[in-house]
């Protein structure tokens, strides 16, 4: 047994997979606690008999954890967190599933002030759904986590998270905070606002055009249906690398439209075949948005 | 039996795949011929044993076809219609699988001069794949055909193609060339292009951000896998409405943009909104580039 508790914040597709995860392998720690705001959401998890115990108390749910994961929207984190801390454990290692870093890894240390350490961390797994209804308890395997270690990050509870996530499977990397989010700003944040805009573009005159379209446009704006809400955070969490990213994309269409407008037809054409080379160095493997 | 004789003109994944689709359903024609430029082909078609005719030589492929069909890049049909039209019975009616309709529809009458009826086709199904090796019978079935007539399309030729569509499996609509077009430079061309555009934005600085990008990436950036050549051929053959397009997508760009600037969460939200309930009426269907 590697840890005998665990608390899980939150119980969305994250938090409620982690928990399946947990409780599929009885070897990684003795008790789960999955704690969910509303009762409703603590009454949907018990109705799944996984095992553990859901509740809407933080104090409960936190108290002699060793490993404390917010697995809600980086909004959110702060304010549960200030309500948690009282309740900590001083031996207690807490992480975070946000998709944005620097702000978490800045506020969380702040906010905890000694009473227990903090690793930020990025499961980048996930899907466009959202919610406890599907959370899977395979959706983290073998997936990414990157976790994001500053010069105040205590190196024993680095190992912590780091095992953590390793023993659900998951592949680690390591990024600063200011790298990951400049990554990730590229990565996901700007594919997830580019299959936005590519569905209004193709919609300005209406909606017709949609039932004209396949697999090619379907993939492309998969993303688009994610959670607006959530989304909309997290890309305001990180604007400046977003906005960056959406600045390069520009270049990049006006580059295209340059070439299309001049019929270039070399220069297109192998800017395509750049594209496809590069693309198809990517590793199938596990959703992430 | 609907048809006594079909020749389709191009062995790729398109042309493969009907010739599968034809062969699979003995109902629907007697004899089918496959025309591929390259004996290698040929002989690649031949060991797949598919209970067809496969040849290098056009007058044998079209000669007495009740449907002919150009399953070729846009810039070959041409030549290739050209080539074949002494051998073509005059009841034959020619179609074809291109991306963009408006040249075609314009230059294979042109080239036909009465000798044969044209009527312009576009079956939506395809992959990130291409070439006969990829071919498969069921590629077609359930997807869109979107069959392009104009002023001076016989009624008769039209409802062959559009039987000879329906026979496998196809969902049949119909819009002009230049309507056509239009549509697609939004659904399928701009897709495209920004697929390739975000494999460029997400590696300006290097490919190491590759490793830390996930599903989102992956499936947003999926078509820019296609072939080069065809696609650069496509997106030229369709730059007015291409570029449209893209002009559109630029202002959406900036429009998001602008909300990150000035912190504008409520408006970004409700964009995202918008394009998640937008999206989400998108059916799922077959692949379609």
């Amino acid at each position: 047994m590697k840890f005998s508790k665990v608390a899980i914040l939150g119980a969305g597709l994250l938090g409620g997979s982690i928990a399946r995860a947990l409780t599929a392998q009885k070897a990684i720690c003795g008790e789960v606690f999955l704690w969910a705001r509303r009762q409703e959401t603590v009454d949907e998890v018990d109705s799944a008999g996984l095992g553990l115990t859901a509740t809407t108390d933080l104090t409960l749910a936190v108290e002699d954890a060793e490993v404390v994961i917010l697995a809600m929207t980086i909004g959110s984190m702060g304010g549960v967190l200030a309500k948690a801390k009282p309740a900590l454990s001083p031996f207690a290692v807490v992480t975070d599933v946000g998709s944005v870093k620097e702000p978490v890894c800045l506020e969380m240390p702040e906010i905890l002030d000694g009473a227990a350490h903090f690793v930020g961390s990025h499961p980048m797994a996930g899907s466009e759904q959202s919610g406890f209804a599907h959370s899977r308890a395979d959706l983290l395997e073998s997936a990414v986590c990157i976790v994001t270690p500053d010069q105040t990050t205590d190196p024993a509870a680095l190992d912590t998270v780091r095992d953590f996530w390793k023993l659900l499977g998951m592949r680690l990397l390591e990024l600063s905070p200011e790298k990951h989010d400049q990554i990730v700003g590229q990565v996901s944040h700007l594919p997830h606002l580019t299959a936005a805009c590519l569905v209004h573009a193709a919609t300005t005159a209406g909606e017709e055009g949609l039932k004209y379209s396949g697999g090619g446009f379907r993939d492309s704006t998969r993303v688009a249906e994610g959670p607006s809400a959530m989304w909309a955070e997290i890309l305001l969490g990180n604007r400046r690398a977003v906005l960056d990213s959406l600045e390069g994309m520009e270049k990049e269409i006006q580059k295209v439209s340059r070439w299309l407008e001049n019929e270039d037809k070399d220069a297109l054409q192998t800017y395509l075949e750049q594209a496809r080379v590069t693309r198809s160095k990517l590793r199938p493997g596990k959703g992430h948005e």
